[in-house]
């Protein structure tokens, strides 16, 4: 196995702050170049000081048209700026991570709709991969581009998937889902300071998340996805509720959750009093429970991930490693921490 | 009106000291007993710094066999305390407000069964009148004994009351419920270490919630309750998902609320970006908000309170308030301390 | 006694915000005029829900060259600002409160020096009267414009004072303080984003905060000052460490104390295990402390304050309250939030 | 080298959680014995779920009188505990690391003047070997019974020593430090819960701390020590106010830091605006950082730590690294969790 050298694009918001500290600590990688617009020229000891090894190198500013010699491209970006620049980096690099929204949807209108935006490269869409290991495992092995998820598609998927495919649910899902500030990024919000978030709780974007369409899209479900936010820096949740077809039996949901994840080295089935997010914090792996509530004919999913990592970097270095051929829990064996 | 004195039993709980705080405000009240198991005998200033005007005063164990010198007791104690000394105290006190779960239910087989307890008073119970002045007003004003409503029940009953009394909920109603901590109130408990709390989020009691009998009996619809813990203090919101029969418009949905409503001093209808617990934090005040989601059929409704004062302590004062022949917002007239 | 009229300019910053809830609570006070640039024309229901009764009124923008119908004008706004538009104002307004730094520095030159700015109308200085009650309640009482202190001057002022006038201060006084997010106020820093400042504790500023000038001129003794950011929304601690001229014992510092403090409304001297912020959170209250280190020689005096209270808000109301002729204490009366 | 099997007393405390983490992840130890009274007979995955690779093992009850087949054990027990079993376990085991404050002592009358115990093993203290190794490096190599350092005595240990060893301090130093709510370990005590740490801010045991008589032992100055308790689990900073002899210039201060941590993995100088807790969070890193005072002539002196790592469990770990003859660094190359 030899070494790869990676790059990454927005290397100073969160996303890309753990990109890089998983890198560090991933044996075959080797970071060599870290794009920061906004501190392009500046020494990373004096913007990230945590990155003690890398104190001396620099940021710098990411320029498309210019020679990348990088053999993997982390391009950790608001959605809107990747599907411009794509055409020009397909080529020159051989395989590219896309965290942003820009290539997860298949579907051009959806992504319009949604995203309110003009999609700049819709001929790339049809071969870049949607990044969920547990579905895609193969093509992403395969792929020049993958299209990360998003945090909350990662866990609602994770958690629903395996009774979509049974054909165990009915009728739309209510997702009540919930996350760690994190998720809206590092960008200058009044809502994202810490003096609005602390102490609150607070729904947001009810049944109109830019997320939903990807879950739909992995699932074949309808959803009523409904997010809220919650005063702590990382971490989700998603409580789901479901109705079943008149037979199936909770040892049934059982078997089948079992049996789809029964290879999977990030997730994990549990009691569903063992449902804190604090038990993945930190780590690629993510939780799953449910409980049948028989006097309402109502299964309910947990599903939990943190969001920084199964939702976003490390999921993107899981995608690297498969694509890259390496072990698929390389640089990921950190666990929880739940201290 | 003439000055009424007050007793506090549990005073150095959570809800006891809210209740001395609020009391402490309250033009016509006199806190004249603060009884306090664990620190009986020790001065108010060694244990309860922050209510300055009371420090040479004391906390005093609560003798129930005792004689009691006051017109109004407020009982703050756990559930399965106060069925058993109601006999001795419903004749020697004029006016009781019990906190605890003990007299919200007249069902005793339901009771029994939630709190694994067998009630120790139950010809007491058919007496004791279920303090949401919302729904219960009147027969609050003639009452001896109110039992003041648990948090989630306030919060889910305020929610859903107006639609349920219109018959516009069909089937079971998704609760998906979300507390501070505080609502744990100040026992010893691993769950409720900071550190267990901090940067973590939880469902607990799930479909199994003590507050559900209440709810169900106040409603009259099955519920699916699912709380879970949200780390921060103080606050409370309940996302209720629910279909509806055929034919009821989004703004029927708002004219039943509206009308419901419209002359409550403590209840307000926002819109549903609008419902951040901060916006009522530290306040007797309640906000609702409603969203129709016309792809699935559903009707989202949002409640929020603070779970300490209109969740327990200030729906107390209220209630007492109402029983006194006080105005009904005396002493409760704090803003939320959004900042 | 008559209502007064008063206007707020920077409504919706966080003292801004303070202001509002809390003279919404004054009997005396009716607000007329919320002035708020960035939300000029919008609804106040729209913006700071929380002030239910406002809701159908309207934040402007405010032009210091129009016509200002209140009695008593609030700056609330950042350094800088105020100076400019002063000349503007005193002729119109009898009585002004500025929150800012703008004329709280007597010598020109150091406003100069550590505002990095040239004062706009330095021969109004003399006349603003700083307003820290506890020292200069008569002059404050007299004034048409008051300087209202920064929250580190009210911590340390405070909690040095009485030392300062007995001549019990020796040389430098180390003062390590320690802030929640709020002083920061709303403004857009990625410093001030939740995900920065939560599960992080950081010094900032040591030995050159701006505050220390009014600190030094009201205390007349040099300072060692070291803030540092808590990871809280509202609370303020001051912790001092002093040596004393030989033969002055702790209960003189006790006496020195005591009598200084006797007979004021919202100073409390407390035990050195009861200085938590949060007894003080929310109210205007001020607690002080203090321990004699024998083996070391050197004082040590804990000061804590809520810093949006005594420390901005609650205090420039209380100078209102003198400035008007109101009762000190009056719409001050919220007791600390510990619960 | 070989594998070396460990156990770890008081495996679900906070330090004994921190140091099962850390052991898993350790490529050449093997955790075979986890021992918690409280859990004696569970499985390790209904009690600490985060510990997949260990679901089915389960804790054990230690008894000191038992065989004892492991290489390295850790006692993560509160003091008190450790020295009235030491000597059952010192021939037994090879290397024992103790992260109680049993053993960090010399002198046993200052151990039971602070901790108000009589000392079970005096004679077994004198070859005990205190644990920081950037000041005992090689006398932990060859020890059998390792002291584990205290939290604050590691954070003012580092930050001070080379000053102290270079003769740069004069007359008591002013420590003012602050830590997060998990040093407090995770007894149940009123102080500890949520509710009472959340949003608070608060000094204790000033001038009185037990990590004191360890601190002055290894610099040999007097120490006016005033610990903080700060809202958040993990993390600690101490603030240090000193006087120098006349002549020593803020370069020689660097170069005595820089000439005396110049080869060590886990110190970090850094400039003073950079010493954020979460620069070292979830690492055994340590920063430390100077600025010079020149109006009052007082150096400052700051040194932050993960109260967890270097303040406890990774520090025990790089201890346990010298013993056995590892890298230092080994299991212990995981990057501070900023993000």
């Amino acid at each position: 196995v030899t070494t790869c050298r990676v790059g990454i694009v927005g290397a100073t918001g969160y996303t890309g702050m753990v990109l890089t500290r998983l890198l560090l600590q991933h044996p075959h990688c080797q970071i060599t170049h870290l794009y920061a617009r906004q501190y392009a020229g500046a020494r990373v000891g004096d913007i990230t000081p945590q990155f003690f090894s890398l104190s001396e190198h620099r940021y710098h500013s990411f320029d498309p048209d210019g020679a990348l010699d990088v053999d993997v491209l982390f391009l950790a970006l608001p959605h809107g700026t990747a599907h411009a620049v794509m055409p020009k980096l397909l080529g020159k690099v051989k395989k590219i991570i896309d965290l942003s929204a820009d290539f997860r949807l298949q579907n051009m209108a959806v992504y319009e709709d949604y995203y309110g935006l003009s999609h700049g490269s819709p001929h790339l869409v049809k071969d870049a991969i949607y990044g969920l290991p547990e579905l895609h495992r193969d093509q992403i092995g395969q792929a020049a581009l993958v299209a990360n998820p998003g945090c909350y598609a990662t866990a609602v998927t994770l958690g629903l998937a395996p009774l979509a495919q049974a054909g165990y649910i009915e009728g739309p899902v209510i997702v009540d889902a919930k996350s760690g500030v994190s998720g809206a990024g590092r960008a200058l919000k009044e809502g994202s300071l810490y003096c609005e978030v602390n102490e609150d709780f607070a729904p947001y974007g009810t049944y109109r998340h830019r997320h939903v369409p990807e879950m739909e899209a992995q699932l074949g479900v309808d959803l009523l996805f409904s997010p809220h936010l919650v005063p702590m820096t990382r971490g989700m949740l998603a409580s789901m509720y479901l109705s079943m077809p008149e037979g199936i039996s909770e040892s049934q949901v059982g078997e089948c959750f079992t049996s789809f994840y029964k290879d999977e080295p990030f997730i994990h089935l549990v009691k569903s009093d063992q449902m804190h997010t604090k038990f993945v914090s930190g780590s690629n792996h993510v939780i799953i429970s449910w409980k049948w509530c028989e006097g309402v004919k109502r299964l309910v999913v947990f599903s939990a991930i943190d969001n920084l990592l199964k939702g976003a970097s490390g999921q993107a270095i899981q995608n690297m490693n498969l694509m890259m051929g390496y072990p698929e829990t390389m640089g990921l064996d950190a666990l929880p921490l739940f201290m």
